[in-house]
């Protein structure tokens, strides 16, 4: 079950965005596997996608939509990921967002899509438009919820939050949904994530604003190390709140960037609670290193062994894993001396050798908990960052080793 | 099980050679985890090591005294790697080392410490000095397969291999054993391996041989990505056959190093084969690539997906898991159209998307086997580089969680 994930909190509707859910019958246990977003006139969208070469069909078309039109809709199915799936593939996602498109009267590129679930089946168009009007007829404001649980797939729990701010006395809504349990380690952004706000945000300082929030959390977790073909994450300011940015610098601007930045962790942090088999939710803080990036890769290379992620499960302080993970994390001349590693609040690490005072009751009773933080300190430099992930249980293996049959 | 190792084969003595076991108590299950290998006066000996930033004690002070001094003898102990040990650690290394040079009465330089095991508990060398004079007094040309079972620790099955290769008229004898089922990922060798042979090869020729051989074998393998901090593989020539390299340009050279590989590489198998949990063994060959750096990358990123691995336990052609993993590995500007994959002689990608003459039974036939080979055609250049690896099932969640209780 997810870990510390109660369940979906109350989804404010966000003005100027409305939802519509349909089955079409991709998924085979006949749920809602159809979700429309509807985005109001005048809006801004900003968006991030995968960086696997092997990218989806709606993946790449998308992007050309986006470029060539203001979005007017979110066209999202489940169940069938229309990824490895060459040239019909691409003509399918093509003849879903036209489909669309003859039916709400907008031009093609007006939608963006979206796909997520088996890749290499073909994805069943005809299914998708028959079950079109049915999502047109039944939008509306409130439709978040039913949208979250229409696009998960192996998901156990639906995952989406809310935010307001108050900036110059006007509330400020932003409403975020997401889906993901397996593949996860996104490059980008995970599939499938749809955050939206009513404030009115320019459109280069929307990307910004997004790719910023995106790196501290969606492009900060991983589940078990597969970038998936499908990853996007989403973002749509429809202006519709009377408060309005063109620039960084203006009054009000730095607290709703924080405050997107924090329901994008909140759904990447939930997605990584519903990762698959997770029993522990585990945060990896590197501290003292010369740049970001030898940070993010010995918090990576710690978050992706299996060694260390079986010993969460089993709730054993076998530190030394995580020692040798760091150790084989590549940094250029690493001193080990300087190194420290502390479990919770226990340091199991220092010097580069076993802290004296470490007990294995000490570090027992933080692998007991259900949350953990490990914190490596490399001696090295100033700058630090920060990682979620799981343990590796039976029960991944087993949904994985299951999942198509 | 094993995949497709059936018992030990017979392991033939190396002239200028004796291996001796002991019992010292460190396995708790009371079985032998003392080696110590003689090498006769006027041998040579090279040897490669983890590059793992945190190398165990036992590593540093292998390099040392093989600097430093002729080698005579192997100290190998299984059960407590001697890593993240800190200052007691290099101290009982040493220990260890001056115990035996006092016993045998020769200069502590002269032999080389190995340790496998636990990571972070402290080596009991008292126990070892104990357990010596038993080993010294069982030294003989016929301990190859007693040293292989006293360096195990979770391998369920011993490992080792001889090869006899006819040159210039006369024999010479290359016979190797090697431990390992976890933290596989060797990044110069695999903790641990022992070759030897009775032809004579100069200091310099015998390293570069050594790594040649490892480049091809030890450092093709993963089981799961980690890295051990006490990989080492030593290669000894005796000089004993009358057989003897002074370059590599002499006659029989050649034939001499492809089967020195031909050892490295029936270990580095076995290795695969009893990696833990492994239901099956799987090869993995990537061809046109631009250089083989890049086809090792990709290579290692299939090996390394739990989404490919569990797939592969469970018998399922989820090819779309090792079509999303190539597309991970990060190859500049990688043209998707171009890649073509197969799954034994089944052509599962074409042209970047599913074969039109793929069918899910075809699929379902290659991977119901238990030794399967991925061919990935990356299309854009002419440099290949295969890697062996292993499927992710239950046990390696079980065994791993339960390693130390």
């Amino acid at each position: 079950m997810p870990v510390g994930l109660s369940g979906l909190p109350e989804l404010l509707p966000v003005t100027g965005i409305r939802w519509g859910v349909a089955a079409a019958g991709i998924k085979r246990s006949g749920r809602n596997d159809v979700a429309l977003m509807e985005i109001a006139p005048g809006a801004t969208t900003a968006a991030v996608y995968t960086r696997n070469a092997f990218c989806a069909a709606p993946v790449a078309l998308a992007k050309r939509h986006a470029a060539a039109a203001a979005t007017r809709y979110l066209l999202i199915n489940s169940g069938n990921a229309n990824a490895g799936t060459g040239e019909p593939g691409k003509q399918a996602a093509w003849a879903s967002c036209q489909a669309l498109a003859e039916l709400v009267d907008c031009q093609a590129e007006a939608v963006l899509p979206f796909s997520t679930g088996v890749i290499g089946e073909p994805l069943p168009v005809e299914r998708i438009r028959q079950a079109l009007p049915q999502a047109v007829a039944g939008l509306g404001g409130q439709g978040w919820e039913a949208a979250a649980r229409a696009i998960m797939t192996t998901d156990i729990v639906p995952k989406g939050i809310s935010k307001q701010v108050q900036l110059g006395g006007k509330t400020v809504t932003i409403t975020g949904i997401a889906k993901g349990s397996d593949m996860i380690k996104p490059d980008m952004a995970t599939m499938l994530a749809y955050v939206a706000t009513d404030a009115g945000v320019a459109q280069s300082l929307l990307q910004q604003t997004l790719r910023q929030a995106v790196n501290l959390s969606f492009n900060s977790i991983t589940v078990d190390g597969d970038t998936s073909t499908n990853d996007a994450c989403v973002l749509v300011a429809t202006g519709q709140a009377s408060v309005a940015f063109a620039s960084e610098s203006e009054a009000g601007f730095a607290e709703f960037a924080t405050a997107v930045t924090q329901v994008c962790q909140a759904l990447a942090q939930a997605i990584v609670r519903d990762g698959e088999g997770a029993t522990k939710f585990i945060t990896i803080d590197v501290q003292g290193g010369r740049d970001a990036a030898e940070c993010r890769q010995v918090a990576y290379t710690v978050a992706h062994s299996p060694l260390v992620k079986t010993a969460f499960f089993a709730s054993d302080p076998n530190w030394g894993r995580i020692l040798a993970a760091v150790g084989r994390a590549g940094l250029d001349r690493l001193d080990v001396d300087k190194v420290a590693i502390h479990l919770g609040d226990v340091c199991i690490v220092r010097d580069g050798g076993r802290a004296a005072d470490y007990t294995e009751a000490a570090g027992q009773a933080v692998m007991g908990k259900e949350e953990i933080t490990i914190t490596i300190e490399l001696g090295r430099g100033n700058t630090e960052a920060r990682v979620w992930t799981t343990d590796l249980s039976y029960d991944y293996v087993k949904i994985n080793a299951e999942y198509r049959t």
